[in-house]
């Protein structure tokens, strides 16, 4: 059999005027890509016969695995399948299993069946229906020469429902898939995507199975591995040995694997060293005690944390000196010290962490906008403090500077 | 001139894996809509050479104003530039003030600046530069024949920037737009979707220009009304007479317009009326001030915040008396109480908002999840307290409470 390329098709004019996403598209992309089928476009039109009658057109002349969603309801908007009949000249019929079950939906819910719902029991010749318990439109499995087709209705429940439970075994059964995928995110941080790239240049030009894919993402890299196999085993097996290669080279830098983050990272270490932690926050103004507050169990770790917006909070509530902000401002190496030092003692914790810098808009203390310091003091380690020049909008050095703080924390926990 | 007809192109073959929504389309198509520009179509396509081609090409054929996002990246899997010069027929260059830009970036973060960066600098001839503030790859905009084609970075927040502070005003002069579509957002607060759309269902029902259009979202409501007409008076007309009657109905839950936010309404209010603040937070864990610092100006109004997660902060450094505690437990009117009286006195602010409680997974204290306690002082009034029950994640009810907060704060304020 001729190997599936796939294509993904939706229907409606409200994705068009950015009224909703295409989490569709995404989502059916995700279980065709579990399956191993390779999904070479995704394409959107309006609810506009002509266009759409374009579009399936396309689809037919590159595609050979076609899902279209949306546009099978009962309104005049709906064309999709008066569309479909045209370009592949499949005549449509009442499908009358459908037609009572839709009539059965009225009776029950006591509501007068209008006459458009009829056209939702409309399903071409020859088609396999797979009849859809969350709504009124069936899915349907259509064949012209070589190429497959199926319909979807767009509500995401009804869509979903229809793929799980119908769609995905057809498939399976139907083009008689052998083929495994597995994938395997590799989480770096302290390493720019570019420098990662060069140091995996030569494997990622010759790696076609499994392949490598980076993603840069505030502050942090992934690496995407991906294995196509016919047994999972193998699958599992191509990439534990691209892993291996991948981690002589850069594994310094990487924190953790697929689903993990690196603020669970740091909370999973410090729970692992019976740490607790306080923060010191100005710029950051909580941001990094909630990333942890706001994991489970927080509190076998979390003590505390004294946002010291102000100047006058930094000292009569952090009891930094009068003298450190005199002599140097509060955006400085040595208040930085001082707040991580303060807070650790004041909340009696093992890990004090301190953040006070420059978010903008404007210059302060004649610092420029994005000066940042950063204090960490682990009990019976001398406190070290880090500066850092931060670029962009006032929200993305905030997060940064958060984000920078876990990286601390991490390379020295680890 | 032609009408135009847009069409959207992503590349990046992490969207055909289902890895991340498609919302760069989303996003750019509601901003067109609001110029009056149609989109046609959406196309996504991987990271290939061949397949990128031959989309740019149908674009090129069907549309006249092609917006392409992604790909502009350093690496060898970036080649929307490389695609498209050869379906256009526009040689690239090195830009010399983009070049330079890149350098300066590296430098400033002390980053060694690896060669395939170069390669972000590289533009087409006669193209319109957009330079990019949030990250590396500059917007462009080139003409062929009629149609206009711009090319931006996939990564959302550079995209928006771009869009935003560039190539909307650029479209604007350039396509000398005339069609007027005005849309206003009114906030709510303290009443639930259902109960507003009650009290509206008539005006709901009957308005096709302006229409209205409802949408709830944690704890608030908004309603979008749009009108379109030739002429932009005309559109402001249609939409203030329809503000009026929703006003006279349901005004009094009214707190903001368009890119109000609870959050920076409350900001203004306390800014107004020159009070300070201070909180004291417990299951929030800095939420509520985060929302406050990370507006810009905040150190006018903000003081600070004690993030008490731990029982011993609360008493040590926040000073909530151990009586309360072993009578009342943490989660507990008094403790809100006197976390509220506390906070203000210690932070020295004319306001001072507590927020204690169990936000879950497990019941603490015998209090079930989801009870919420907040306590608001504001100087020469006496304490409030007020309990609540919220229901669903950790997340949902943390996020509940911050704008329970705020709401409490607004209704005191305004």
């Amino acid at each position: 059999m001729k190997r599936l390329q796939a294509e993904i098709i939706a229907v409606g004019t409200e994705l068009l005027l950015g009224q909703i996403a295409n989490t569709n598209a995404q989502w059916i992309s995700s279980q065709l890509a579990d399956m191993g089928i390779d999904v070479y476009y995704h394409h959107t039109v309006g609810d506009n016969f002509k266009r759409l009658k374009q579009v399936i057109n396309l689809a037919k002349e590159r595609s050979n695995l076609i899902i279209v969603t949306g546009g099978l309801g009962p309104t005049e908007d709906d064309l999709t399948k008066e569309a479909a009949a045209a370009v592949l000249h499949k005549k449509l019929y009442e499908h009358q299993e459908t037609l009572k079950e839709i009539e059965t939906f009225f009776n029950k819910n006591q509501i007068p069946m209008t006459e458009n719902n009829r056209k939702q029991a409309q399903v071409f010749e020859e088609a396999i229906i797979f009849p859809n318990h969350e709504g009124m439109a069936p899915g349907m499995f259509v064949e012209t020469d070589e190429t497959g087709w199926i319909f979807l209705p767009g509500v995401p429940r009804e869509m979903k429902h229809l793929m799980l439970d119908h769609v995905i075994p057809f498939l399976h059964k139907q083009y008689k898939l052998q083929h495994h995928i597995a994938s395997k995110v590799l989480r770096f941080i302290g390493i720019g995507e570019s420098s990662l790239e060069t140091k995996l240049s030569d494997l990622m030009k010759s790696q076609s199975n499994p392949t490598i894919a980076p993603l840069a993402n505030e502050g942090e890299v992934t690496l995407r591995l991906t294995a196509k196999s016919d047994s999972k085993t193998e699958c599992h097996h191509l990439i534990s040995n691209l892993e291996e290669e991948v981690m002589k080279r850069v594994g310094k830098y990487c924190y953790g694997t697929d689903n993990d983050t690196i603020e669970n990272t740091v909370f999973k270490l410090l729970k692992k060293n019976h740490y607790t932690i306080s923060s010191a926050e100005s710029l950051t103004g909580g941001k990094f005690i909630e990333s942890l507050i706001s994991l489970p169990g927080a509190s076998s770790v979390v003590s505390g944390s004294i946002v010291s917006y102000g100047t006058d909070i930094k000292k009569d509530v952090l009891h930094v000196s009068q003298e450190t902000i005199e002599q140097h401002g509060t955006v400085s190496e040595p208040c930085a010290r001082e707040m991580a030092l303060n807070i650790q003692q004041l909340m009696n914790t093992d890990v004090g962490i301190s953040f006070t810098g420059n978010a903008g808009p404007d210059p302060s203390e004649g610092k420029p906008v994005g000066t940042v310091f950063i204090g960490l003091k682990i009990k019976g380690q001398p406190v070290e403090v880090k500066e850092y020049h931060f670029y962009g909008s006032r929200e993305h050095i905030r997060s940064r500077t958060v984000k920078k703080g876990f990286e601390l924390l991490y390379k020295k926990l680890k």
